[in-house]
């Protein structure tokens, strides 16, 4: 089952760290950005290459202490055909590194074509003579679910076929999320409750050895209150918590979506770990020649924010 | 400003609707398999190659009389980068035609990603050495709102920049969209009348010279009821109606969308168009070989089925 494979990766590194993948041209280093232009010169094609060769740079850094990758689909469709092909190579290289990933794609749509989406992320698509294609062979993904059963049954029927997982997006990291997920409804629950409870249901009996479900939520670490009242509804989802570092949520306000079992969550960072090498805090260390060394010299340090914010949850619950 | 242009197109030619472009392997008929099998074999980039010329034959057959299509990229998406790569092509070709083209993604994300998301389908990606590379280059994109604003200015903004569209998702096709949309909340709305009420703030100052914008709404043609309720709350935006054949909405419940002026919405149909040769009202008559006949005939009598229900809608009126 996806979530106890991905629960097995997390006590593995000690690690409840999920690295975004969400490459821009501007982060990739002069050194990477040469190699790509002597190959394949100034094309789309090679500005993809760039890509590729940055994550897989980023990848060897780090597949050894971070449990999951979470590459953000727009940044390859950004590049199209070539973007994608990217996507895939990128997604199949930290498979053979032994990562679970997780697309962050939030696709989301009705009957056959919630299948098709289902079947390019998580299953195998029919081409001819019978043959099939694993088009993105993702772990999982992300998905909106504005639409209802409609637009999720489809993905829970491919997760079941497939061990694969799903994460429903519930309370986003932004600050306009309140637009329409804090609407208070006129029994007094908020819309982002009610698509918890949602999530719970659609989660029942498909929970893993380790007492969590394959079918997931996304709740912003930027609200820790929000997050610790979803929690309660969500006893066996598994939490995919964005807006940790770069956004401004702090590893305690991470720890909310946890349980006190120390497991429950995985909190993603993007920016933060792809250009660390920028930041304040190891530019004077690393230079961009190092950009790998300071993405593993900062997952190392986030790894030990969280489990240390974790450690202060226990002794509080 | 895209708007404008739609609804020239839809007026030259007298018609109402957009096809959408939702290719399935099993639609194609045998014959169109075949040319691609003989050229390219059955990899997936065969199968892509077989969708590609099933796509251009259809638009073939209806640019002259239909004015818009949609591509639904889920089903190019099955097909990895080879589908993603037919997507662009059959986008490019429709243009060369003259038709407007909407892509149906139901993107959605926040900040620089949903900008990512905006770049590929209605700007310019920046590549190597300063050039730029349009990925998708479609008029108008669905999105899905759920996130709020964070989620939908950065569309917006490229709306502004290069003369392209929105469809924002306000109420769909689908039973199951009750299940969020229709919660009712503590002041007496609907959350799909709140969302009706923000995309009527998003189009405003966006405004063409037939008096709509090119901010518009997703409102599916199986809630005739609903429909004529967002008409009022969403005078200027144009809507378009999925809904409308395969999924049993008829011409007078897709009329409810539409204002007096015969403007003001597009219906979508997709399967009811492209498998028209399988269909009890015409596979009598066209044999699989001419199935870009059956289309056409189909989409004859689909503008003829609209334009007399909006003609009995303004009787009423």
């Amino acid at each position: 089952m996806f979530i106890d494979n991905l629960i097995e990766n997390i006590r593995q590194k000690n690690n409840p760290t999920v690295m975004g993948l969400d490459p821009m041209l501007e982060y990739v280093p002069k050194h990477i950005k040469d190699i790509a232009f002597n190959e394949y010169g100034t094309s789309v094609m090679a500005t993809a290459k760039t890509i590729l060769l940055f994550n897989i740079k980023i990848i060897d850094a780090i597949y050894d202490i971070i449990p999951c990758i979470k590459p953000q689909s727009a940044y390859y469709e950004m590049y199209g055909s070539h973007g994608t092909s990217v996507l895939r190579e990128t997604i199949m290289y930290a498979k053979s590194k032994g990562l679970s990933v997780i697309v962050d794609a939030k696709r989301n749509d009705i009957g056959s074509t919630a299948e098709a989406y289902a079947t390019a992320y998580l299953g195998n698509t029919e081409i001819m003579n019978g043959q099939s294609y694993d088009a993105f062979a993702a772990d999982a993904l992300t998905i909106n679910a504005y639409l209802g059963d409609d637009g999720v049954v489809p993905f829970i029927k491919m997760c079941d076929k497939n061990d694969k997982g799903i994460f429903v997006l519930v309370k986003t990291s932004n600050p306009s999320s309140s637009q329409i997920q804090d609407l208070v409804l006129n029994n007094g629950m908020k819309v982002y409750e009610k698509m918890a409870e949602y999530v719970n249901e659609w989660g029942k009996g498909r929970i893993g050895v380790n007492g969590y479900s394959s079918i997931g939520a996304v709740v912003g670490a930027t609200h820790p209150v929000e997050a610790t009242n979803i929690r309660k509804i969500l006893k066996h989802a598994y939490i995919l918590v964005p807006g940790y570092g770069t956004q401004g949520g702090s590893a305690d306000d991470a720890a909310s979506s946890f349980n006190s079992d120390g497991l429950g969550a995985i909190v993603n960072a993007s920016r933060s770990l792809m250009c660390a090498y920028k930041s304040d805090r190891w530019k004077g260390t690393y230079s961009s020649d190092k950009f790998d060394e300071a993405i593993r010299a900062e997952a190392l340090r986030m790894k030990e924010d969280l489990n240390n914010a974790l450690a202060r949850k226990k002794k509080n619950d």
